[in-house]
């Protein structure tokens, strides 16, 4: 079985269902010319087909290792980020001033879930390195920016995100690492990080570790925390990697999947760090970074759950059992409603980057909010769904999924993590009740105004899949207003089922322009028939669980649970 | 962490919800009396404790290997099933004629359920043992019973079941290993097996393969297929193990999880067989043993989920961020439908063991056709539970649940198989929706009827719970009466999420009575509010996707499913 990445369907989406056309049209992104559009997808869907797609077994089988304190990355890696870095490809977003191509973060999404399909494992690395990108375009003295932005956009080097210590995980606050003042305006830095992804490589010439610390007397808290530049190498006059830095890989972590991709516990030891934004400063670069990482870590779900649903579609197509498996109804259906999915959860993901590049583009507030609406959606549902889509992926190929050599038990084992790193899916979805409708659901309101509009005049043509959508839309409203009128207990108790019925209205959504562009009887009009026919409708149950608030949970006591 | 069997919860099921005095009362069951059954349970519990699931973690980190054509099973495996045999816990169900306890299935189930809590890939071999002795009981010559029957239960020795082959999986008539009689009344056997569990044992004096296989002439497909005991060793004249076999385990599958469990390639090359059951009579007996099967692997779904859920709610308990995580709402809610599904589960797996044996006892076909209905509820809901809520274990762990060292992620990866083994859920689905409703839905209407009974009645105390059920039980009713009028391809396409709403509908059915035996204010009261107004309500998402039926599927032509 060989990948494919989706250029086709990403395309047809910034075509018809979430125009990128509006983007391209800014003077921002003037350089996103219909032609060179097509050129990213086209090249870099051949890119991740021939290149990287036959590099992800090896990370499974042979895993990065840690040698006398040296990371050894799996067999291809290097040769295959080192085809990444060469084309320009980590930079496609990041500012022309320093190398980057400056293109639209919808394209970058676009390429990140075709990325993550060939190999999550690898695509980590230019992730992680494109979230410091950001961070530092934003929050970064001229003389950092100068010095480390060209190397970190050309590959030459990666980057690295450090928040989480054993004590400090989603509360971030609780972090030890220690910031003191050296006399040449750097600082000393010293503790131990943990998780940390890509924290060493032999694909690149230096390592460029973005640390979460605190200063002496800092407060406690998220607002004591500074973020400073902790190269592995101390760049030279030059520029170039020079004297080692006081760090270290202390140990790998044994994981359920991307074996490619180490996960580090770091060790600084007194490493010099350069601050990055001001003093106690840290969060907001961090949440600059994170924000990034979120949604690019929603195309990792769908990319992981497209490469799974193409493994399991082509050896359903070729195992017969009474018949070609894919002739059974079960299976068909399993087929069916995972591509319905995966394009539900591509629409709302590239939705997203559309949302930003516009907020950017426009400096329009109502764009970003809906980027800020949309960021914990595309996130967690492309995650779960991923995990979702993989897990079937295995039960379509029976006692074959569930053995290793296959690969389909690669995919659900990879993609698990998606729901938990960048901050858990539950974290996302307390986001999306808390801060998110801190405007109390404007930016919501105005999301689904527009889908009911759209679903409203789209009766004529689809009678039955418009109501439907309508229908979805409005029980969302009406959900949405009880909601602002709660507690934050009561929202956080239904903050996941919420968030889970919010992505199948905007999936119904997406799919019915889908269906709108084509026609009803075409397949993408088939298609949108199973998402909203079959998948929508689960939101009502979602919002029967999201109503049910907090009391309920708390009247069992812990005891009771343990009982 | 330390895992604890669930007899209290098992227990309270058998006093309260689904009674097991109506089997003890029989004549058939007249050992289970009172005290007995409480023996089973405590001693069954404490020896799941404290002697068996100290070895899974073990199983997992050093699976059993092939060495020189030799199987070594993982440490501590060979104490632990001794433990297991010589307390005659592989014969809780077998004919005392043989050295059976001749105790109840639903005791059985029970014990299964605990155990796969324990060590999954352990259990995997009673569980094969016990579905080989109940073929033989029912099929094999009185020579062979007396021969194999008493090591069998004694545990002595173990037993495996031979169906699959490359080309054969779900489509078991397609198998060609061949059976050609010998001039004594053996046969010799010739031919690959492949997925066989535990297809050597160093645990035991000799392992015993019930093998499928064509007579020379034989119909084609599944009318054409006998059973054979091809034993590792040949019994001498004292029914001791004797000469070796002609057969030879070829190779271990690498597998996602139940590493301790050897996953055999079999090669049988002239080994000497015995007819068990008439010629072309295999699938009568593959069925009964299947059955068997079938039905504790919904166990092995329950025991899993209960391990991981303990797992689960310890770290929840003692990891702080901000608070003990257990008092994030969200982790709160996590925690509380994971019980609530392991309860509902537990229940109609019981319950199914109940109707078995009520069967068996009474003679009655009425109790049969219960059991035969809720056999695939039980073995598809139980497992596919089971993987929701060991998913949902890793989830709560954060990024500790994605570090091998937890044992969180060892579950989700053992317990993922169960879906797919004994006939693929979706298998059993078509199973409930095509066999199971031959009678024209009778079992099921008899069922449905009473369920709405009791909550009809129960609406004076639980005018929101009852009044949910009922509902529920009627849009079941109505759905079944309509899916009676369908042709089987749109059965089979809504099989699925039929059987899934079904088994949401009894799940609400025994939490009913689970608070109606304690009250709405204690903590099974509460738990029942869970279940019913957070997890049942899906029944509805459920049979709207099952109405669908088949069309809108094969719309998408598999061109369509590629592009």
């Amino acid at each position: 079985m060989t990948y494919r990445a989706p250029v086709s369907d990403i395309r047809f989406i910034f075509d018809h269902v979430v125009p990128l056309a509006p983007v391209a049209e800014t003077e921002l992104f003037s350089e996103a010319t219909p032609d060179m559009i097509e050129a990213i997808l086209t090249e870099g869907g051949k890119l991740c087909d021939e290149v990287i797609a036959p590099t992800n077994r090896a990370g499974d089988l042979t895993p990065s290792v840690l040698e006398n304190g040296v990371l050894r990355s799996a067999p291809g890696f290097k040769e295959a980020f080192g085809a990444l870095a060469e084309g320009g490809w980590v930079g496609i977003a990041a500012s022309p001033e320093f190398g980057g191509m400056g293109l639209p973060q919808a394209l970058n999404v676009g390429f990140n879930d075709m990325l993550s399909g060939a190999n999550l494992a690898l695509q980590l690395c230019p992730l992680l390195t494109q979230g410091q990108i950001e961070a530092l375009e934003h929050h970064a003295s001229g003389a950092i920016k100068a010095l480390y932005l060209p190397k970190l956009i050309s590959g030459e080097w990666s980057g690295t995100m450090n928040l989480t210590e054993p004590q400090a995980g989603s509360d971030v606050g609780a972090l030890r690492t220690k910031a003191t003042p050296n006399d040449d305006g750097t600082y000393a830095i010293t503790g131990q990080k943990i998780y940390i992804t890509w924290g060493d490589s032999d694909m690149v010439e230096n390592v460029c570790h973005l640390v979460l610390a605190r200063l002496p007397d800092a407060a406690p808290g998220t607002k004591g925390i500074s973020l400073f530049m902790v190269p592995k190498f101390l760049p030279d006059e030059s520029g170039k990697p020079g004297v080692a830095n006081a760090l270290k890989v202390v140990s790998l972590e044994h994981k359920l999947g991307i074996h490619g991709s180490p996960t580090c516990v770091m060790s600084y030891e007194g490493a010099t760090g350069w601050l990055v934004g001001g003093e106690n400063k840290g969060m907001a670069a961090m949440f600059t970074m994170m924000n990034n990482a979120r949604l690019n870590v929603g195309a990792q779900g769908i990319g992981v759950a497209e490469a799974a649903y193409q493994q399991a579609l082509s050896y359903a197509r070729d195992r017969v059992q009474f018949a070609p498996i894919i002739e059974h109804a079960d299976v068909r259906r399993m087929l069916a409603e995972m591509k319905a999915e995966i394009f539900a959860a591509r629409a709302i993901a590239l939705a997203c980057g559309v949302a930003i590049d516009l907020g950017r583009a426009t400096g329009k507030e109502s764009w970003s909010a809906r980027a800020a609406l949309l960021t914990p959606i595309a996130k967690a549902y492309g995650t779960d769904m991923g995990i979702r889509v993989a897990s079937t992926g295995v039960q379509i190929h029976g006692g074959m999924g569930y053995v290793e050599e296959t690969g389909a038990a690669q995919f659900l084992r990879d993609v698990r993590i998606t729901t938990i790193y960048e901050g858990t899916n539950g974290i996302q979805a307390m986001d999306l009740v808390g801060r998110k409708m801190m405007d109390d659901g404007a930016a919501a309101f105005r999301l689904l105004q527009e889908i009911e509009d759209e679903a409203q005049a789209a009766r004529g043509d689809f009678p039955v899949l418009a109501e439907d959508v309508w229908h979805a839309a409005e029980a969302l409203r009406e959900h949405t207003e009880w909601m602002i009128g709660q507690g934050m207990q009561d929202r956080f108790a239904g903050a996941v089922p919420y968030l889970d019925a919010f992505a199948r209205v905007l999936g119904g959504h997406f799919h019915l322009r889908a269906a709108k562009a084509c026609g009803r009887d075409s397949p993408r009009g088939h298609l949108a028939a199973v998402y909203i026919r079959r998948l929508m409708p689960l939101y009502a149950a979602a919002l029967a669980e999201a109503k049910e608030g907090a009391e309920g949970l708390y009247a069992l006591s812990v005891e009771d649970l343990e009982a």
